[in-house]
């Protein structure tokens, strides 16, 4: 009871203070792990603001996240074989297509090696390509928690940018729509997504909620996806400017910390497949508030996946 | 679908990327238009921290608000004939009561021609000019959100401050306090603000709205109201400082962006002559979350005009 | 009505503007006065980022905090004989158990004046000293309000960090943990804690707050402290970092202001023996919100003493 | 001398408060113009940190730069007819060479109709296309001001990257290497910039300055380009960070802001027929120095034009 | 040598850790004192951005400064008989010329007191009323470091503006043109101070500095100013922003500390009898480098009283 | 010439993205390493602003620090057997004492294993412990360049504050006064650091710096070290707060950084047993221009290294 600790502040900084792993980008080796931890940095996506190449080395650096976590009752970083395996390896930083090309092999890797990857953006585009890799054999549901359906069309020559990925991982077959939920939309582009209602998903606006009632809200969730494989993507701008300020295309009017914990708390049991939380622009965060709550909503991805059949070890 | 959009970050910035529109200030010609949209960029009426002269600056320079808005389902900018008009043409820089003078003969000529102010603060003082020119021929009423009642005494040898501008426009005849109503007061300075009690007016304070729930207060504001000619008047410390650090008098405990953008929308149809949002000082907003919440209002305000039998197409 | 005041952002700051009263260190003089604001500018406690040694100066320079509390309806510096009587005087600034020693000795004298003590931190350690003076002779209850429970044991060779105050005073007889009740607890480190529920503590965590109602709340409290002497302890960190940002060990998730305003109103008329507000750090404060929050709490806590048995003069 | 000035924070900002002229991105119209000032949104070259996408806006919000230039005795705004024609029409802001060719297809515009560009960034890879378009007839002469050669090659799949504009534009045949003078030169990449050497361009490096002397330094600038047609480009991290912390690439070790400001003076006379300023990235710049320091050198630009056989009258 | 000293971050505030003394605005006695630092947290003056009245409150709360100055080799607070007066008691904070009048008035009655007075403001416009004050009997000479002249003519209605105060003092007879020296001018408004050379002051250029070296500067400031009865006026934004961001008119292209100290140094043994420093904006200033570089320049006037006859001992 | 390379803003981060190495704190392995990057996150000895325990962090997360030194010629993570070996084990964080025992036991063995040691700080206290590691058998020289001589006795119950640790080190026989040159000096502590003169050190102020020109000042540096063992102490406030706010300590009118990397480049080929950079207290750094300039200084020392006879292999 009276021993020494690492103090918060020391050492080399990693995700959730997971061991690092270094990891060849040639001959990835992933055996052993349950969850891999991994930044994508890269943020050719965006529409408005970038910064989120920095969003991974911002949620590295932060403090005092775990390692328990007591209302899901878990320790997710020594429940599971967790590591922090550095970022997606890019053949170049200036092509928004080739960078999914690369997310898409690399993450193809990861689920090929049984390994379930959580992901630190890095912009909401490569949700795209990760769905592609994890979505292959069968299309995957969604708990979508963000300020924005990103379900809209091309536009300035591309389909790839941060206010698609879902319309393209349903269109390519890798994301059911109608397992699909989306909670915190709000802003003044709703006329560009019509394909989220269209092509079958339920869309809860941030102005519902109060209403709604968290409860309700994850029990309609939870039903949406039902037990098959689901994917979890939390972006950042889902809270309200004043929990995270850091963000490229902020929205007024959005959820509190403490309701998005509590929505991803009521997801324990949820077969997740793979995890995400997004657009986290340091340059934008004067307090460091949007990576602290970035760093938390990571803290509780790694700990659902104690309780996903996908990843862990707690239901065998 | 696939065409090209003017990024939020391009071209000369204006009040909700609307159409810049050059006026004379010799021979102004308002023709055409249905709303204006003005800077006043004055704070000389202010008790402790200046810089809300600021004001109208920030909020143009924030990107992406609007077009579309889902909740009113409106798009203001495109419904109506609505420009940037640019900033009261003052005399001087340096004396309050004087600054007073040009802002009511500037919105006397707006009012004259027709068109529907809406002001960019500057200090809440400059509502009181405002107020003479809109309610020269009847008073009219208003919807007031804010931490201060603004409805005290002179001190410091004027009456003009911005503590005391409803006070001023009740005695002055513009403002009916039976058809105001105050929410969201709150702080220490109660003891100023008898004014309110004595004429008529409802004040709601901060620490009674979680109770009294906002469809409640929506309506009795409605009531209070009614559908006489109806001023709203926004402060944007009325929001707590988590969420608009960025004002001269911030009061701990205020409202949520959530709570203030659902009370706007509940003013649907009410007959609003006019609007302000006033206070942002982005000196103090090292996040430009409160000029993002303030160019929300601003687009808020601008919605509801859409509704409003005074400024609109719509009701036509 | 139309005199002159003193702006609030003039002369020599203060805590809550009351008066400076310079107390020779030697032979302390404490006599006429009903409360005493003390600054114990000590940080040595903490386990991770410093900085709260920089809280009573950052409170001191907040402006415009009082004078009127128009929920409690009192005005704590008039109503009370009440004056900022300046920092612990302490022998140095190196030693953790030794500025604690400084810390007691001089809440002694100031309890042996017949003078309440509210104290600004410095960080959470400071309160295991300011209760062994004031618990001396009958231990007290407590109404703590915190991010965390600071009930845990020794660790990197002392007991005396911030991380451990409540579990010492227990120890050492000057705190009933059945008349104690913990509200907003969360963070990853409940596995510290055992020793709160363990000793009989009531401990409210943060995610339970909402579904509890604050009436509730407030009920239990003062069901739990009852009419004994009681000390009313307030960590900055309680509230969520939106509200809070400057602070050493932020955890995401927590109180808004509006709550901690009402919980600390609603503690109306308890037998308060002292109180504190602490862990202000202002290095991580950039639009001095969470100094603002320390202020206004520093207000409240004032405001509850004009009915408190032990300090008032209302009461008799 | 008693009139009334139109305040530096009123109205809708432009650069250097020079006129706005809406130009049809179509069939653009730029006659009756000497100068040009345009905006150029653009950093999808960066290797880095993004963000001058927002320098055109940074610099236009810039209050109080100018009128009167009393080191080179000119008022640039009222002694050429000079506006702020907006920014370049992007097709898109996904593709790095398409914006390039965006770019060199508007300056093409610009040049033909006899008027010289003075270009805001947007990154460095800018001034390639610019050249391009500028250089056509005849390879120009260069006024390189900043901390990197920017004569790199290709990596990560391209050449167009900021890092490279000057190597390209010489292999191109637009820029003559033996009339470029580059200064200020830093950082830990020189063996990326063998290129400069190679091709015969004058490298002055930063830490060679204090000795040089700035006299003997603007003589051999002044030397090397001559009375033929030069290009002036300022990177903004020319300057050390302590005065322009907002960049993407800053290097210890540079200007002072009064040695810039003396070398930009020095140039005058030369026959400029176009210039930039680049690199300024605002969400670095907690202080709006760079902003400052950016606006600045555009006057100083501005200024140079008035003495440039290129652009100006004051040589007719 | 191993005893307890208080730690700079302890207790109340005051300028230069010196004694605060209570001064009563009615009858007020300044007996005993050699020296009065007193505040003027008045900024109606400015042209632009507002927030100099926070000045005071920001010199005084920064750490550090002090006791004893080894270039000058004295201990100024020790030397002389000095205090913190606190600030000058204004009638209102809404009337630039009644402002005047007060400021006039309570240096007065300093100097009527034997006292001299070092003032901290506030803005420029501070200096006329205190000149008129200290200037009475005879014309005052004066050391001016500034990036501005402020010897322009009245606009928007008034002289009393902050551009304008040495214009004003020389038209009143109590500042000696031909005793004066500035330093330090750039911007660009030099067309706005023709009364400078008019008046037969000496103008010395930010430019210039480099090349005639500061002991060449520093002996023609003392041969200027002569051993008559002087004044020295500190603007903050004499130095460049990346020393001192934090002022309403900043100037790119300034003083460095260094050099600045070097100056007020070379002026050791000048008769001074007044002094200030003026147009700190703590708003603006996000590392509080203003403040402090502000509280130096406080301290190095505070020093030169120990040489001067009007003020001293040590001449004695 | 057209490969990919690793962005700067990827992966986990480490001191000049040198190789991460993990040493077992029990048995540590510094085998095959010339030098050894450390941190030691302690700031226990502050006597104002605690932080730089932060300091480590700040530094590993810059980026764009090397890999070329072209003043120097030399890539110092190639040219070297270099590596971040994480930070200092401490047994505890509350204990000054007992963390100098932790360096000074850490530093020993890094020592005996023939590697020498680059230190990035926390506060300048660790330099003490460090020396008496490697001063054990033969007294060091030292080049300090630092804004204060840190040569004060005992205050506050202690010797091992950030004030002393040099009068320490000379005492305890480790570092030789005769050969210790101290750049930089100012302040207002003048008074206490008699001990450098009377030990025979060479002290340079500030204010010297100018007219001694820094041709003559590495000179004199050079010749007061000689060839013996030497080490160099680089306090982040010796630099101007201009340049490098986020410190404890600062103090205005300090060295640029042009002119410190001149001083350290101009230590080329001495004998460097190990080497510092202190004080860096990122809370203070809004622009991180602190940590830039650390990180170069880090960059500068490890250059060095290549050229002196203890580090490098160059010699060999």
């Amino acid at each position: 009871a009276s021993g020494t600790r690492v103090p918060p502040f020391a050492g080399q900084p990693t995700f959730l203070s997971a061991p690092a792993r270094t990891v060849d980008p040639v001959n990835p080796d992933f055996s052993g792990l349950d969850v891999a931890l991994l930044g994508i940095p890269m943020d050719l996506g965006v529409t408005n603001r970038p910064g989120s190449r920095f969003g991974p080395r911002a949620l590295r650096t932060i403090e005092r996240i775990g390692p328990y976590n007591h209302v899901l009752d878990c320790v997710p970083v020594g429940d599971l074989a967790m590591a922090d395996i550095g970022d997606v390896p890019f053949r170049g930083r200036y092509r928004l297509e080739e960078c999914h090309e690369d997310i898409e092999a690399w993450v193809d890797k990861i689920a090929e090696a049984g390994v379930v990857p959580i992901s630190v953006g890095g912009d909401h585009s490569i949700t795209h390509p990760i769905m592609k890799a994890l979505g292959r054999t069968r299309p995957v549901g969604m708990i979508h928690i963000d300020a924005h359906c990103d379900t809209s069309g091309p536009f300035d020559g591309t389909k790839f940018h941060h206010g698609g990925p879902f319309r393209n991982a349903v269109l390519d077959g890798v994301l059911d729509p109608q397992r699909t939920i989306q909670i915190g939309i709000r802003g003044s582009s709703e006329y560009l997504w019509e394909f989220s209602a269209d092509s079958g998903m339920t869309v809860i606006h941030a102005e519902e909620i109060t209403d709604a009632g968290l409860p309700g809200l994850i029990a309609r969730a939870r039903d949406i996806v039902g037990d098959g494989p689901t994917y979890l993507s939390f972006d950042i701008d889902s809270l309200d400017p004043a929990f995270a300020p850091g963000t490229g295309t902020p929205e007024v009017g959005g959820l509190t910390t403490r309701e998005a914990l509590a929505l991803l708390r009521g997801m324990k049991g949820l077969n997740l497949i793979g995890a995400d939380i997004v657009e986290v622009a340091p340059q934008y965060d004067a307090t460091t508030n949007t990576a602290q709550a970035g760093a938390q909503v990571l803290f509780e991805l790694a700990s659902l996946m104690c309780f996903s059949q996908a990843a862990g070890r707690k239901s065998a």
